[in-house]
């Protein structure tokens, strides 16, 4: 791999997230990583680890939901010029409430975090690629896509559109190098979220009970290191105890 | 089937449109009909067919995806003081685009007449059937729900998102009495929209090629018309000569 | 409806069960029924009730899984010359156990019935229907056939190829005018099998909690009566209050 | 990895087949690696080309569908007294018919090869894997397992059957640690069956629009050293420009 590659993820936030060990990943591969998030504190602190390691890294500030964050966004990674190999967007907001106690603002605020965020970010991804006729562009779903439980309705039709839109988006782009990807995340992750909020819950699932960081990670790269004469474009991703 | 009973079809346009069809079917079966729709004009063509042949029948200007309207129209659904026996959301707006000429505007108003809308009117109305523990609640749906292909992909999203939003309403309130369906609708219907604007697709697919509103009618009325212990809630509905 | 019609129901056994409800529906809306299963005994019972209600019958002793009784019951079909409206493949065998104690005889049995059944069932009632132009052939399927669960996966296995069937030759045949419907029985089925076999299941379960027999047999009418312009390919029948 | 581990592929043919390619890399991956198919002159071929590479390869003559051979095939495994880290059912057979000229004989063999053949494996294999508490255990499917479309119905009946089986297996013994995956194969493969006999097809496919064997068996090695906090049950596998 030349030394040009770059990364790019949208949804960086504390150190033990999904977003922040992605970086490390790829960072660890040797490519130039872009972060992006909308905490300055969280991206500086991330950086700054992978940069002690020996990664390249750009963070910018941005919010997935607005679009001129997003035109920003994808300024400074043309500024850089180089080559953009893989693009996640892995913004996940989850809430849940019964459905007659959910307003049009939290039902519109998780469509705006989980789909429209990823229509605007995967367009400008895709742009780029598809003028460099390669890249990979991973879309961080989870099962509710597929699946509407109460009482995560309002979370189930935004990921629900995410998937559509990464499946539309395969269909369009594949055929000119782009590969995109939707991966299905059924489980908790075992990042600092569910560590603070659901730690009885943590403790319950014991031992690889909780999506490892790192092998959700691992299985990122193995979908970008895949041959175009076989490509996925969509997974599953559970814990091995998970029931389903 | 008592004098008292209601029936609401948000959605209604053209006399030749399903909206208008729906309302018609039911109004012939007794109930008296809440027709709402942005056009004045069309609802008011639509409320005096239907009477000159005997219905009952009110109109209501409203826009589906302004929550202020909606709330306007089940204010004076509730005023009427009827048991509403069926409720259908039957707004449709499609339109595509490549994905990189589909802006956010597109991407939004999509999602706001396709999903949002839903969200909101299936609210109010779950919440008054609920409370009488029966009534039929019914999403008419698209293809595009279970399948994105370009250049629809911006469509797919956003009626993915309602078919989640579907889904789970009838998790959570069918065992309250509550008959929640979504439709999906394979294919062209026959009606104002698609005969201006699609004439020659029209004409190519010929006899019983395109769906018949009468026949869309009479199966939503058999979905009412179920059974409490052998309920449906998601079936397609497509011309027999329709590849799939 | 002409009184030259004719039904077709593969599966019929006690009185208080799907296929016997069948046979009365469609006695009552006037057609010739045919009934097959493989209890002389029982086939007897359920002609005999519907002769004394005015219906017209035949029986013929059939075993699904046997193509030589499938030649001979289609047969005894094109004698009678009537045109065939409706065949029903009714048959249902379920039975579980935990994989590694599921034999090779038991996986195969559970095929034959569910799903070679069918295909025997469906090719020669397709090929009579193909010749009228019309028809409706109805594969009463289960929900083990979208989602294997153990100790049901022998039974999954077998639904899941009887589903793809259905779909397959949805798509062959429709365009010749024969309708082709895959049912998706949610829950229990309210008959004799349940009431002997699961008697605490169905009293915890409640007032309509299992399908009522006539209810499913209403809409497999309803989906014999739609118009060619609207067909349904495969829809869910469950109780209310059966979660999902 | 140590050097006791062992594979096994059932389903091996010719050198430039999916079966001999899986068997190279997990070879090329240290491991002992048992080969089984129904021609004992191909099955030679192929381990002679390994064992010149440094490979450890034993080839057990063995029709999947018979089930003797399969408990002789298992045996054989047994003796080694290896661990059994990967086994693959890697049993392809394809046959289409217009479905009124589909015989019971095509039918069913469809369903043995393609189903029948993989649960009788997949048992031995999970029997041996559950003892060890770890294992990957991989079936490879098709698209028509999904999506039935005639003249391929009787072969979507059958990888229908193999799809809910492998569903099934990885809820039962996914907690017992072992990784039961579904391979989605959604185009040709690039090997001697699609030279040979779609030898145009091939050509106007042009460069990488056929699966490449060697980029297919780094996805099933990638399958089998996933985490287990993070499997995949299923993925597709497709050609960039595979319309999907």
């Amino acid at each position: 791999m030349s030394e040009v590659c770059s990364a790019l993820v949208m949804g960086v936030g504390p150190e033990r997230g999904l977003g922040a060990a992605l970086a490390r990943h790829f960072a660890a591969q040797g490519l130039h990583v872009f972060i992006a998030g909308r905490s300055a504190n969280k991206l500086r602190l991330v950086a700054e680890n992978i940069r002690q390691s020996g990664g390249k890294i750009s963070a910018v500030v941005a919010d997935a939901t607005v679009e001129a964050d997003i035109d920003r966004l994808f300024a400074a990674i043309r500024e850089q010029a180089l080559p953009l190999n893989i693009a996640v967007y892995n913004v996940d907001s989850n809430s849940c409430a019964p459905l007659l106690e959910t307003g049009s603002d939290m039902f519109t605020r998780l469509w705006q975090q989980n789909c429209l965020g990823g229509f605007l970010f995967g367009k400008q991804a895709a742009a780029i690629m598809q003028a460099q006729r390669c890249g990979t562009l991973i879309f961080t779903g989870a099962t509710a896509s597929m699946r509407a439980r109460p009482p995560f309705t309002a979370f189930a039709a935004a990921k629900a559109g995410l998937r559509a839109l990464a499946q539309g988006m395969a269909r369009e782009f594949g055929p000119h190098g782009v590969h995109v990807v939707h991966t299905v995340i059924d489980g908790v992750i075992d990042g600092d979220r569910a560590r603070n909020q659901f730690s009885s819950y943590v403790s319950a699932k014991g031992d690889d009970g909780l999506l490892k960081l790192e092998a959700i990670a691992e299985t990122y790269w193995a979908l970008h290191r895949q041959h175009p004469s076989a490509w996925t474009h969509e997974l599953d991703l559970r814990p091995f105890k998970e029931p389903f």
